[in-house]
Parts: C-alpha cells; structure tokens; sequence
C-alpha cells in the first residue's frame, strides 16, 4: 500500500478525466420516486442532460423547471438514447416497464441499469426480456425512511457507495458506462461483484436483520408483560426495533425477494442464539466453577472485537473530518479475469474511488481488518 | 377513564404534597458514577439534602461545590441516617458495601435502595447481608454509553420512568419512601412490581436484544463476505448492532446477572426465527401458488402491528408537543393486597405519577393498546 494526500490524488484523477472514462453525456431516469429522483437531481446539478419518464406526471412541473427533460411516454425517453438509462421504478413494475423497453430500447447504444436492493431477481426479468446484453446490476447505500419525489433531493447520495453486479454474460464496457456515471456523474464509490455475493450480503447485512428486528416486536406483542416491558424500555429497544416500524409489507416484499439467502442465514442466527442460551443455563447451572459454557460466553461476547475495533476507527476518522490522509491504492485489473479481480478486490474491502483507465482504478481501503 | 388537564393535575397535586407523602429530606447516594452522579446532582439541586459516598474521592471537590455532603467513609453515610439511601454502586461491589452496611444502617430509619438493571440478584445479596426489611428494589430508565462523575448531569433523569420492586415480605412503608422520592425529588414516574416479573420483562426488552445485537456482529465477523457486507450496510445495521459496539464486557456481566431468563427468550426468538426462516423456504418452492406458509409469512409481518400504532401514536404525541391533553386516571390501592393492585396496574400499562394519599395514585395511561 502507499500513501496519497487527497491533493495529489485529485490531481492525478483530474489528469485522467479524458481517457475514455469521462462521466456519460446523458442519462435516463425511469422512475421519479426518493431514488430515482434523487439521483436525477444529482446528476442534473452536476452537468448531466438528465432525461426522465414518471408514470404520473405530478414530478414534472418542478423536474422540468430545474433542468430535467420530461417524456410523456417511457418509449420516447427509451428512444432519445440515453447513454445509461436507470429504472428507478417499483419492482412490482419492472415486467411492464421492461415490456416497453423491449421494443424501444437501443441496446447497442443504451446501458441497462437499475437501483434495487436484490440483483438476481432483477436479472431475471431483464433476462426474460431479452435485454440482458445491455444490462448491469446497481444497487446504491442511500434512502431514508421517505419515499416519493417530494422527499428527493441531490444530497441523499452524498458519500454513497454503489454495488455495481455482473454475471457470466457482462460485457465489461457496460460496466465501465455505469461506473463511470456513479464516480464521475454521481461522485459516488462503487464495488464489482457478482448477483448472487451481493444477495447474500445483503441478506446477512439488511434483510435478515429486518427480519430479526420484527421478530421482537411480535415477542414483545405476545408477551403479557408487554405494557411492563414497553414502560421498562430505552434506547438499545429503540434502537434495534426502528426498522420494524417502517412499513412492514414494504420490508415483506424485500425479504422475500431474497427468500432463499434470508431463510438459510435465519437458520444460521437462530443456531447461534440456541447455542448461546443453553451456554447462558449451563452457566447457571455451574454456579461459580468455571466450565466450558463459561468460555462460550466469553467467546460469544470477544467474537465481534475486530468489527467493533473498525468501527471505533471509522467514527475516529469522521470525529478528525474529512481532510484526514486517506489510504488510496491502484487496482490493477486483468482484462481476460476482470470478474474474478473484482470480485476478490470487493471481499478485500476495497472501495473503487474512480477509473484511470479502463484496466485501472483508484481504490480506498475499507476493510474490516488487514490480514 | 376521566380526563383532567394538566393545570388541575398540577392543584390536586399540590394540595395534597402536606399528608405525608412529601419528598424525603435526606437522601444518601454510594457511588458518584453516570447514575448516582446525576441522580445526587438532581435531588440536590431540587433541593434535598443530599449526602454521599464514593470509595475514590475526584467526584468530592466538585460534588461539595454545588452542596453535596461527602462522606471519607461509607459507615460515617449510613451513620448520618439518611432517610433512603441509594445503592449506585457496581454489583460486583455489592457484597462489601452491603457489609459495611450490615453494622453502621439504621434499618429502621432508612431505607435502602438501589438503581440496578437487574433486581433478583440484588434482592438475594441484601437478603444475605441481613438487610432486606429496609430494602426495595428500583430502575430508573436512564442511562447513556459514557460513565463516571465527569459524564454526570441532572437532565439525565428528565423524563425517566422507574421501575421499583417489592417481594413477598416488603413493607408498604418502604415502597412509599422510594416512590416519594421518585416522585416528589425527581419529578419521575414510575410502576411498582415483583422483581420476577421486573427481570423477565427487562430480559425481554434489554438484555435478550443486547445477545441479539452480539450474536449479528459474530455472523459478520464470521463471514467470508464480511468486507462486502460491510460495505453494503445502512441505516439499519448501524442501528440494529450499535448496542453491540459497547464494551462488551458489560453486555456480558448483564447478561449473566439475568441468565435464565435470557435464556429462556432466547429460545423462544430462536424458535420463531426458525419459523418464519422455514415458512420463506416454502415460500420459494410454492412458487405463485399461495400456502399455509404464505399466511404465515403475512401473520409474521403484522403480528406488531398493534404496537407499531402504539409508537406511531406516541411519535404524534411528541410532535405535538408536551402541552397535549394527557390523560390521567386515580388508581386506588386495596391495603390488605397492594402487591396484586400494583402489579396489575403495572400490567394494565398504568405510569405513577404521583401518590395523592398512601393508598391513592395519579396515574397517566401507557398502554400498548386498550383491551
């Protein structure tokens, strides 16, 4: 690894802006909601000719007084060729959505991606049909608890990072056109990775939890201490219980989504939690001698220090603001193995801060630990 | 149910502060931490006399400035007949303060106290000293992640709700000093019950969500996907393992003070993940057909949704401001079975106010929903 100060690196990032990787020209946005017109603002306040279809056309009026050119029909915004068109909209939209695009989608011209929370599903229906040649996976870390273009703004996707998926058939130039709208348009960071990595991280990072969040509240519902157990309450409750006040049949469909990756880590958790329970009685049972259930229960207890000693050090960082030295490395990238490089780079902990080349990224380490 | 405004409130109240259930005039504190500290800072400032100990002297320069009385040794405290002394001392430190107590309390003339998340525990090591007919069980529902007298302030105590505990051997009087005390010198509410039912509701609410929130951060650190997970996780990752960032050794002494019915939840949240872990694996294999799992799933993701309304209710409340009309209820207590009346109140998710008469409370409704 060295070392850059972020003047040097913005030095050499800006000396390569003209490589081929500049930011795409004009972007599509199908879908005016929190993301999507998010993600429009932003990418129109950064110079973008950002082009837009909502199925209503109450977005418009504003949309079209900041700079954003609005379609009465997808086909027509299909038609105007965006370099990179975004679909934004529900998944429960996607067959129909995507049943236009069919038709009016230049596909050698236009790059395919989209903004949800699980890739495989996605790909199968932009594989049904018949666009997956053009298509990439794009999953940004930014929302909030809002939804609709009211609550859009260009500030959402501030310091985001966006997964960007692939599968067997990517061409690596589709790739290359989306990423470069998240660093250069979006000035976002990204990881490359397969659907099904992605799914199962987001399995064990955001839907099972969504899923073991609501699986209290229902414990506490059941209970009938649960008036004295609400009273007895504080932040840790509060804490770990949030999510599973968000609309719970918006937080059903994304959980089964991703039913499969849900189901087997729920196994995994529940025998971990088993496990730790019959060590608690064990203990009990033992009184002061100390026994092997003892050094469970220290073992469950020190298991996650590497991640609470990364977390101290992140919050560190933001306590010390942004202008602290920052750790960048170049990401060499085989042509003929660029799924495999990317892949393993992404399980490094590797964050794509921009290209320099098509074969060349700058890259910021965000491991959880250096092994 | 009638209702009153807060202003009559506040006049019967006031009226009734001279029968004998006025705040305590002396309170002692051993332990000048984040609790005792605050809670000796409020009491004093609200105009108690407050007197103190801590077995290290830093907290006294500052503490005797604001007109805290500090003792060098905790017998001189106990000998200054307070009339309730507060146990803010760590639980390991239990049994040698409890034996310096044993011989210097006048255990007639005050009653002891504690601020402990978990009170069998307690409840058996004052037994063990002798000291359990001055004793009644209490927890204040505040806190934060720091500790120690410098992290102290009075507003830490705003708003709390304590819990406060009896056995089968309680006498009424003691219950009646501490809830003074609550009520009269730290303007708090609170609800009165057996410490089993005390513990198996703050292992619900508290310490079976902090093994939760372990036992997610282990599957990350386990995980082989754990950089990418990492740098696929939000809002509700952050939230649902922050209590798991604390020093972990405190989680665990927790959690061990309140083993067997940790345990036993656990089971019981294990149990319903494997449920719906099952039910989502059917789900994938039914395809579009809909199942028993189906309706499981749906049953699983409104089962809160009582106490999603519960919060969102309370969530208006605030927003509306403290002046809202709140309604207030009379909870008149049987003499002969307090013990039954208290607790059911508790149960019925009825908050003390205050106490009009000894055997007449002020009460605000907390309830989850209204059966």
């Amino acid at each position: 690894m060295h070392h850059e100060s972020v003047n040097e690196w913005e030095q050499e990032s800006k000396a390569s802006a003209e490589d081929g990787l500049a930011a795409p020209a004009r972007v599509g946005i199908v879908g005016l909601g929190l993301i999507g017109g998010s993600l429009a603002l932003r990418l129109n306040s950064e110079g973008c000719e950002v082009l837009a279809w909502n199925p209503r056309q109450h977005p418009y009026e504003h949309a079209r007084e900041v700079g954003i050119q609005c379609f009465d029909e997808l086909s027509e915004l299909a038609q105007a060729k965006p370099d990179v068109l975004v679909l934004c909209n529900p998944l429960a939209a996607m067959p129909e959505v995507l049943d236009v695009l069919k038709t009016s989608l230049d596909m050698e011209h236009t790059t395919l991606t989209d903004v949800g929370s699980v890739k495989g599903i996605v790909r199968d229906q932009v594989k049904k049909a018949g666009l997956e040649s053009c298509y990439v996976g794009a999953h940004p870390m930014c929302g909030n608890e809002l939804s609709g273009w009211k609550a859009a703004n260009e500030h959402l996707f501030h310091n985001a990072l966006w997964a960007v998926t692939f599968c067997d058939h990517t061409d690596y130039r589709r790739v290359m056109a989306v990423a470069s709208m998240i660093t250069r348009a979006s000035h976002n960071r990204l990881i490359i990775l397969d659907d099904k990595t992605h799914d199962r991280a987001a399995a064990l990072i955001s839907h099972m939890p969504h899923v073991a969040a609501t699986a209290l509240i229902n414990m506490l519902v059941d209970s009938s201490d649960r008036n004295i157990a609400a009273a007895l309450s504080a932040g840790s409750w509060r804490d770990m219980t949030r999510v599973a006040l968000t609309d719970p049949n918006r937080t059903k469909a994304m959980v089964e989504e991703n039913s499969g990756d849900v189901a087997y880590l729920l196994r995994q958790y529940a025998e971990r939690l088993m496990s730790i329970s019959y060590a608690l009685d064990a203990h009990v049972a033992s009184g002061t001698n100390r026994t092997e259930a003892d050094r469970e229960i220290d073992q469950f207890f020190s298991d996650g220090d590497e991640y609470r000693a990364y977390k101290a050090a992140q919050k560190r960082k933001q306590q010390n603001g942004e202008q602290t030295e920052v750790t960048f490395d170049t990401l060499h990238i085989d042509p003929e193995n660029w799924r495999q490089d990317m892949l393993e780079s992404a399980k490094r902990g590797e964050h794509i801060v921009r290209f320099t080349s098509a074969y060349r990224a700058i890259i910021e380490n965000g491991a959880i630990s250096q092994h």
